[in-house]
């Protein structure tokens, strides 16, 4: 499935960023058509259509019905609440994250739909705050995704079809990444020793490269 | 010490607000006295200044001499960069952070003398597209600081007097850390193996909860 990035100013050019670098598909939607042909350079693959993202034509022609995710970033918090309302009306079961400035609109914006709504300006501070109280893990965060390896913390679920065993027996082992934890019903289980039973639904919490994801994902599928 | 905030908008109250939830001390300083003077029932304990946070007189009115750190957050990189350069000739050992919008002028920044640049429109991006791809990591710090354990990431000095041996011979194993990375010569290994040599000055990384931070340091005492 692919994500619809509506909104492609500064923030929803960094989320398209990401989604590049971690090999995931996107539609651009943004009326500014012109900004968005000039990042063309940057973002080789960038498929974009000009347009109000909350129009439900657009939408479709976006792919909605078939999306795995909808991401209302534009810097107008009235503009993404309609297309939270407009997203979720057209497909209810897909994953919704908005942006919001004001932190009163923010209840308003998951009312709507979304299944998450974070403020860079919140966001931002906390970690301005962070890097000057707490300076290494910053730096050490910041450090592992700059580096070539794109080192980051990643969840991986383990599948429906796969049968309960122990952590050990599936030897993961690889210089790409490390196990943190398992999640297992809504807990975390920090460090899990080498007879924790994994099963289908739990989350395994790994710091990985998008290599060692892959192998991770990899070692969870059955035989 | 206390910390002086050059900037008092969106992004320069959440700064606040989370030095507030830390019980640190701060100063405010911001052209506009009537948006600063409207905080005051938020943040009962605010302490601010009216003016040009690049000017001399005030960051030293604010007690920038000492101070333990300046955070230069207005929304403007320009003025941004002149009170990191005025910052830092006043007191060349404060601690500095700066935001940034451009990603171009964050180089510029560091060169006038910050020691952190942060762009709330990246940062944020980043967190909007983790809260897609990645739901549960995000809780998952949260959560891991809040639990028991108490984790977080954290870096253990190799001492002086540590003799140099190879990693798996100091069996740094334990159900309160996992070993991410080593610290060495200002590069980041990840995910060392085995037979990495262990020598003094370099940097343990680990998620550690505090119990686990003594075990890794009494780990590399000599015997
Ligand atoms: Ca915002
Ligand atoms: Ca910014």
């Amino acid at each position: 499935g692919h994500y619809i990035i509506c909104g492609f100013g500064r923030v929803g050019r960094n989320v398209a960023n990401e989604l590049t670098t971690t090999h995931r598909h996107y539609v651009a939607i943004d009326a500014d058509e012109a900004a968005m042909e000039a990042q063309r350079e940057r973002l080789p693959g960038l498929v974009y259509l000009g347009g109000d993202a909350s129009d439900d034509d657009l939408l479709i022609s976006a792919g909605i019905m078939d999306a795995q995710g909808v991401f209302a970033v534009t810097g107008d918090d009235s503009r993404n609440l309609m297309i939270v309302f407009t997203a979720k009306q057209l497909n209810p079961n897909i994953r919704i994250v908005a942006r919001c400035h004001e932190v009163r609109n923010a209840e308003k914006l998951r009312k709507a739909g979304a299944d998450s709504v974070i403020s860079p300006d919140f966001t931002g501070g906390m970690r301005i705050a962070s890097s000057m109280i707490r300076p290494h893990v910053v730096s050490f965060l910041d450090e592992m995704l700059r580096s070539e390896l794109k080192l980051r913390l990643e969840e991986i679920r383990v599948p429906d079809n796969f049968e309960p065993r122990a952590l050990d027996t599936l030897r993961l082992r690889s210089p790409n990444y490390v196990l943190l934890a398992v999640r297992k019903d809504g807990e975390v289980v920090f460090n899990p020793t080498k007879e924790f039973m994994l099963a289908p639904g739990q989350l395994v919490i790994a710091m990985a490269s998008p290599l060692g994801r892959q192998e991770l994902e990899n070692a969870l599928l059955p035989d």
